[in-house]
């Protein structure tokens, strides 16, 4: 672990635990096939990052109940919803380093077990008795499917530009992040400045962390990130170091990269052919920048708040994102 | 048209136009992709009963303001996104006449479409502005997709009970229904005893609503229906025609029935042999009965209310249901 992971970790520990004791609690009443699937992918070394910062964004502006971790769940049941919707969808066979849970049981299961994560996120919503945090929820909830069916309409779709690109990820990944930090200042009454304050964290951590994950597809160990590398590449997705390096090829390595993103799969040399060219024409540079510049807005919204061990963590958590390895 | 038809259709014209209307409106701003494959199965001869149910409750709790027809909307965009994840959990190639949506779209979109329409039908729950309403929509939601579940758990099983067969069929579609109608009466502000007793009409229908569907399987003329006769069989679908006649059968009977339950396919001999024992030993009738009987039960409930237009309409409603032939 690294020395950042340990310094967060250290200030994150009860909050995490208080998580997973929840996450359990609210899926317990459930049908036993429901929680086995759902818990599949819910309990193989998540990170939890969207609950947590639901967490330290009501503890920065001064909430002190106790319902926090309660409400914090719905954050990653919304996410483990998608996850297995998406699973079916791009037909990925390996996840957080499990196989994936549409391969253990049939796609019905897995979609109908989606539909009720996606369910007890409402019906937690709906107990904050909040119409805010509740239009929040809706919110994402609409915002990262339009996001899904956009990014799959334009599966292998060489054309898709950076903005259609950025488009794509806000919905589907930073929506989430920064609804899950809005909600947190909503919860704590928090004032319109601070509510919006960490919205503006949020946006800008779930960028990041999508570039930042984008990117792992062509720089990881396939056995830290549990994924076999270039899965996003043989699902034809199209992520911005090879959107940057398309834009900038000359014709023969443009068509080199055309082949190999229509191909439903390529030989290993083809792969690390292209990973020379993102490396050549800047993609994973530029792709790197872009995430680090986001971070760098994270971190300058939360200069609202007063310098404290929880601006801290949030601040640590945004420098996190660009260096995790997994 | 049967004359029973055209006379809840005088009734009730206008607030099919608005509802069709409204279904339109919030569907326009969404990605082109979502509106066809929303729209194919949305507007495509669908009966409007749920929103239909809920404008009518609202009406006879005396709701006199302009949101029913909109609000109304929440109950066809939940029931159709159930539609389209249905139709990619079973497999099925017809519905409402027309070819099912994943065999013109990849399944990926027509589930991904379904989240969508979820979405969309929460966003206007949360615009209600009333807690109760959310919590009714979060639990109708959560129901339906462990009532789905359910009844995919026990596919092929030709142990399913009776009583078991009734909760899952509560749950897939009298929640939806009865929600309508307790939604209707709190958007009118009704009293508790008024939102009873609309629940329990709605629960009612939808318990007769589903029985009458599950009938037609075994006794409707494939070109008024619009799907495959005998489609619920090839699924592996225990209704209650089938469980009871399976309860009561003899030894031989009973055997055969296992056979033809559990093949993927069958001869119109033998499923013409299967409709004959659920004649012989009831199955059918008793199944009738039980409809006629949750429709007694369902006109009952009306009587808290004061005869008038509306009241007669619900009624007429009601009769529809065990009338109907597709």
């Amino acid at each position: 672990m690294s020395p950042l992971k340990h310094k967060i970790k250290d200030g994150i520990n009860e909050d995490l635990t208080g998580i997973e004791d929840e996450l359990k609690r609210h899926l317990s009443p459930c049908l036993d096939l429901v929680s086995q699937v759902a818990g599949h992918i819910l309990f193989c070394g998540g990170k939890r990052i969207r609950p947590l910062l639901m967490i330290l964004s009501a503890r920065i502006c001064g909430y002190n109940g106790d319902q926090d971790k309660k409400y914090s769940t719905m954050f990653e049941y919304l996410h483990t919803a998608t996850l297995l919707h998406d699973d079916v969808v791009d037909g990925a066979s390996m996840r957080r380093g499990k196989p994936v849970a549409n391969s253990i049981w049939d796609p019905a299961t897995v979609i109908l077990a989606g539909d009720f994560l996606l369910a007890r996120a409402l019906s937690i919503s709906a107990e904050t008795g909040s119409p805010k945090v509740i239009r929040t929820i809706a919110d994402i909830t609409e915002k990262m499917s339009q996001g899904e069916i956009h990014q799959l309409q334009r599966k292998n779709d060489s054309s898709l530009s950076e903005s259609e690109y950025l488009e794509v990820i806000r919905n589907k990944t930073a929506v989430l992040v920064s609804g899950a930090c809005r909600v947190g200042a909503i919860i704590a009454q928090a004032s319109e400045i601070e509510e919006e304050a960490l919205h503006t964290y949020g946006y800008h951590i779930g960028m990041a962390f999508q570039m930042a994950d984008d990117l792992l597809d062509y720089t990881a160990d396939s056995t830290v990130l549990g994924k076999h590398i270039g899965a996003d590449l043989k699902e034809g997705k199209m992520t911005l170091p090879v959107i940057v390096a398309f834009e900038r090829a000359d014709s023969s390595d443009r068509k080199f990269m055309e082949k190999i993103l229509n191909a439903r799969d390529f030989s290993i040399q083809d792969f690390e052919k292209l990973l020379t060219l993102l490396t050549k024409y800047g993609g994973i540079e530029y792709t790197r920048r872009a995430a680090a510049d986001h971070i760098q807005k994270a971190k300058q919204a939360l200069t609202v708040f007063k310098p404290a061990i929880t601006r801290n963590i949030l601040s640590d958590i945004a420098d996190f994102v660009l260096t995790r390895k997994s």
